[in-house]
């Protein structure tokens, strides 16, 4: 039996709602191509020990498998043994960019620039439990600068980012930033063990949402006393950084300079993680007070490329969650011009080479149509498909 | 063990092939949208079940099928019941746009015009052998009119599709034109039986590779004793297929003169079949004699959309082959300004300022870079990537 919805958590898009997507996308595309960056496109479709590789963080739970095909199905589905995961599975689908991304770069490093400003744009898939705003598959807007040590590769980043943002009528946001640097000078400073500061972090990461009390509840659980941690934390400011890691004081300092050049807010949040296992040094977020939500986030991920090529390359990224942008901007608020669209209408065989004809005379936009008995609410169904004239091919000139 | 390479018959697009490939496309959609057609998006992901339903031909054998998740999947893993591909799958990948927008527009119906002229453009999955030009994951840019029973709606997908080629400097190509309800009449006249249509319509498939001989002996091994079938199809031309079906002559005919009138060739083919089962009346392809391949490919498929909906919609659509296209088509070719594209170097943190001032400053396109020791090399590196001009911080002036 078919069914006409699409599965769950994935999602159809009318023309109209193609068409706004569309030129929300153009617009951060323009953006990022005038900071120099250029698109890429990599395979949807990763070969499945990439993707489970381990650094996705809770993504690497959510991936959808793409079954083996052909004999390696058919040999395992045969066999008496008990089957796994693995035993079935080959490719996957990819759950973000980054990955792709140090694997593209580990795999055409020689024919990239020494500084390669990258941007990517497009479907990414996540098995999870669907949601309001929360979706299955969905379109992030990337930017990665991969070569550069320095807090240059921020400073563009978060420059190309926010000049996306602005191009679609975002201004109200602010960048929060954050150093995994810091974070790990805090923790072990705090006498916690450095080997478990991924676990820690995931607690820390909930602050902003369960509060002081609920962290050390949760620390606790885990066996943790993160008392002194809190307390380290909570008297942090953007001047007493320096005291626990003058690198992320450093960077985070000339990061916050340089963008307030363009009159943008970085707000220093302690508190800030980013689940990915993969950052390094520098981690942000763009948060709109407005809305109350993130629009998006990166970080610094010095050692990503080394696992997949052997040989690290310095790279830092910004992701802009593309469905939440286009929850908040309307067709209205991005302008534009209306387009000249001609509805050509034909009572039957004998004019379709009048109508042709005529068409290829015109410069707008032209369709052909038959013409219906009822044709004023055929005129008023065109008009709201957007066609602002009409021919009448019988007496070869507009309705008016 | 992270792989760098994409899966095998997928691919990777660096910064040049991603610009020549969305320039072509971008060619194409204009083309396209020029003639009255707007775009929509399906979910690359299908239930499993659509995929499976029976209609693709040969291409639900090459479906990518994604494994289910969580519970139901470990539940399958867990039992001792002998499993199936059924039993462990529960999406697939799209493999073309034709399902997908049956789907969409039974679903949506009450949302879209009477007469509905679709564009899909985007990736489709097939798990065939790779080969030379043939992958696993390619592209096509598919025009559809659902709701027009007449030849009209023929006239404007291929005038659109042709649109769409010239527009890429593809002038040189014919139509090859035939239809489903000519080759039933012309099979059935020629005593074979009516129920084996498909099976039968395969092997005529394969007449301009195996000739005759080959056809006839194909058949043979199916029972079928092709002799006459060939004889009344060797013995037709556009002028008598009256004989055998006045309705294909009637709309073949038409179809014909109207392209006529943008000097586009139509060849009548009998032995054109396209592979797809959903095709009940034209079928075309549109042929490149300079290159020897198709282009592209569709038909008339009226009894899709009531499959899936239970209520009919006469249908008619054409899909380009993107990725045969991007093979003919240079950049040289396609033409285009070059933009202005401004390198700023920069020797250290304390320029930085200067330098975000200076890019804001510019109406081109800007990218800051750490300035390096050996400068001749670098500035010749961005040359290359297509910056034209560098401007030096330190001094304030361009490198000249």
């Amino acid at each position: 039996m078919y069914k006409s919805i699409p599965p769950k958590g994935m999602r159809d898009f009318l023309p109209k709602e193609k068409a706004l997507r569309d030129k929300i996308a153009s617009r951060i595309k323009g953006a990022y191509t005038s900071c120099g960056f250029t698109e890429i496109e990599t395979s949807a479709i990763e070969n499945i020990e990439n993707l489970t590789g381990g650094d996705g963080g809770e993504n690497t739970k959510l991936i959808f498998k793409i079954m083996k095909r052909g004999e390696k199905l058919s040999g395992m589905l045969g066999g008496d043994k008990k089957l796994t995961e693995d035993d079935l599975s080959d490719l996957g689908l990819r759950f973000d960019f980054t990955l792709p991304l140090s694997r593209f770069y580990s795999n055409n490093r020689n024919e990239l620039p020494n500084v390669f400003k990258a941007i990517q744009m497009g479907m990414v898939y996540r098995g999870e439990r669907p949601q309001k705003g929360r979706y299955r598959s969905f379109v992030q807007c990337d930017v990665d600068i991969i070569g550069d040590p320095t807090p240059l590769a921020e400073i563009e980043i978060l420059g190309a980012a926010t000049k996306a943002l602005k191009s679609i009528g975002i201004n109200d946001f602010e960048v929060l930033v954050s150093d995994r640097r810091l974070l790990i000078a805090l923790i072990v400073g705090s006498g916690l063990p450095e080997e478990h500061v991924d676990d820690i972090c995931i607690s820390l990461d909930k602050y902003d949402k369960v509060g002081r009390e609920g962290v050390l509840e949760e620390l606790s659980k885990k066996g943790f006393d993160g008392t002194e941690l809190l307390d380290s934390i909570e008297g942090l400011t953007f001047e007493n950084i320096e005291k626990f890691s003058p690198e992320a004081s450093q960077n985070l300092n000339t990061i916050q300079k340089a963008l307030a050049m363009s009159d943008i807010s970085v707000r220093f949040e302690p508190t800030l993680v980013r689940g990915m296992g993969y950052y390094t040094a520098s981690i942000f977020e763009i948060y709109s007070p407005k809305y109350g939500l993130a629009l998006g986030g990166g970080g610094r991920y010095d050692k990503m490329i080394g696992k997949i090529s052997g040989t690290n390359a310095p790279a830092a990224g910004f992701s802009i969650g593309f469905e939440r942008i286009c929850d908040l901007v309307s067709e209205e608020e991005l302008g534009g011009e209306t387009e000249e669209k001609i509805a050509i209408l034909v009572e039957g065989e004998n004019e379709y080479l009048d109508a042709v004809k005529f068409a290829q005379s015109q410069d707008a936009i032209t369709s052909i149509f038959q013409k219906k008995k009822k044709l004023g609410k055929q005129l008023n169904n065109l008009e709201n498909e957007g066609f602002t004239k009409f021919y009448n091919v019988s007496k070869g000139e507009y309705f008016s």
